[in-house]
């Protein structure tokens, strides 16, 4: 019996979410807590890894579920179990065929930016990237060189291989966040590169800061040269929103 | 030289607003950090006390900077040395006989309801009151009982000599909170007691629970005894939105 989750996470003191022995992960929480409901190492799979301090609301994962669970409340269940920083925000049963990683049409994130100079809200500390004021003409001139079908090479940090760095952005705007202080990117994607988001973010908030020219982004995305391209922004900042499934 | 701060805090892992020895409050790390700056121990006044595990983002204090320290960027200097969990709002010079408790002319409290049965979103864990779903018309005709200047002793813990129990609440309004899951019950007075906006909301929350008929808030508030009124409602959903003195 497969059972789908969609989980909310405040990533602040995990080491992301795949399992790593010896530190806290969602992944490992899951699977411990699933472990205690059914006496049986089950794995949880989840669309895809989040690194150490990304936060989800709409992260999705799946795993198989012994029959003799049939008809267990899931949601309860794994939330009277779990710390509060994670949260299942919907259980339910899938198709046998159904998997987080490989079923999955596309993905949002958001990336939270504090555009204000001289402080952050501190219930907001954990959840925002503080830039201060930025050139946002700026900004979204250098983003309407991001979506399309592209090799995104130059927005992919090292450490994971990778068959293609050919990735479709179906779109990428702004918004305002939960704060007036805040401003929101968000970008939906058939699939992300090792921290391309984050990198993405980085290279935009310099377009915002005046160290590099909007129409540049075309030029580094061409050169597919990871060195060329701006540091990557901070992980406190990044949130997986949604995932999209085809009979969703 | 008088200084006013306007003061946003994260109270969660704080005992309070008031200075105790050994423990992490509010007012103790200010005073400390304003000591690492001028050498000098010095009161801070705030415009009141907030309990452990209430949060801020508008708390108004005073303090008297000695002359050597005038031109000193004191947001700046503060949040430097504050912990993330407090910040500076805004620094202004006030004139001498600015006091932050004793000129304020009223303050605004929100208290913030998680209204979904199942889960709270873990970004918000430490900032609402999951109640689970409510019956706002009950929680509504409830609220118009508590405006007026009124002898408020029946929302009043134990704990505090006063004068009187007698404050005036100028308006008391329910709002949208930042996610759709969230009802805000706002509470403008000239002056609170002991828990008192926890105990409206502990008050208004049996109300929507129908546990209490909404009219009956006009007896309790007659008959003047706490021991009639439902549970005080947790810290963690409430904050101390504004102070507002005389020449704002």
């Amino acid at each position: 019996m497969r059972i789908r989750l969609t989980i909310a996470y405040d990533g602040t003191r995990y080491h992301g979410w795949q399992v790593q022995p010896g530190k806290p992960t969602i992944q490992g929480y899951l699977e411990e807590a699933i472990e205690k409901i059914c006496s049986l190492k089950t794995v949880v799979h989840g669309s895809g890894r989040t690194d150490a301090g990304v936060h989800a609301t709409g992260q999705t994962a799946h795993f198989d579920a012994p029959d003799k669970t049939l008809g267990l409340p899931w949601q309860k269940a794994l939330n009277s179990i779990l710390p509060s920083s994670i949260r299942i925000v919907r259980a339910q049963s899938a198709p046998k065929d159904f998997h987080a990683r490989f079923s999955a049409l596309d993905k949002t994130y958001s990336y939270t930016l504090w555009t204000e100079n001289n402080y952050v809200l501190p219930q907001r500390r954990n959840y925002v990237w503080k830039t201060g004021t930025l050139d946002m003409k700026a900004m979204k001139a250098a983003l309407e060189y991001i979506p399309g079908r592209r090799d995104f090479a130059c927005f992919m940090n090292t450490g994971t291989l990778v068959n293609s760095t050919v990735r479709n952005i179906m779109q990428a705007w702004f918004s305002q966040g939960l704060h007036p202080q805040e401003t929101v990117i968000r970008i939906t994607a058939d699939g992300f590169l090792k921290q391309m988001v984050r990198n993405i973010v980085g290279t935009l908030v310099w377009a915002g800061r005046g160290r590099l020219a909007p129409e540049e982004v075309k030029h580094l995305i061409l050169k597919k040269d990871r060195s060329l391209v701006p540091a990557t922004a901070p992980a406190l900042g990044l949130c997986l929103e949604q995932v999209n499934y085809p009979d969703d």
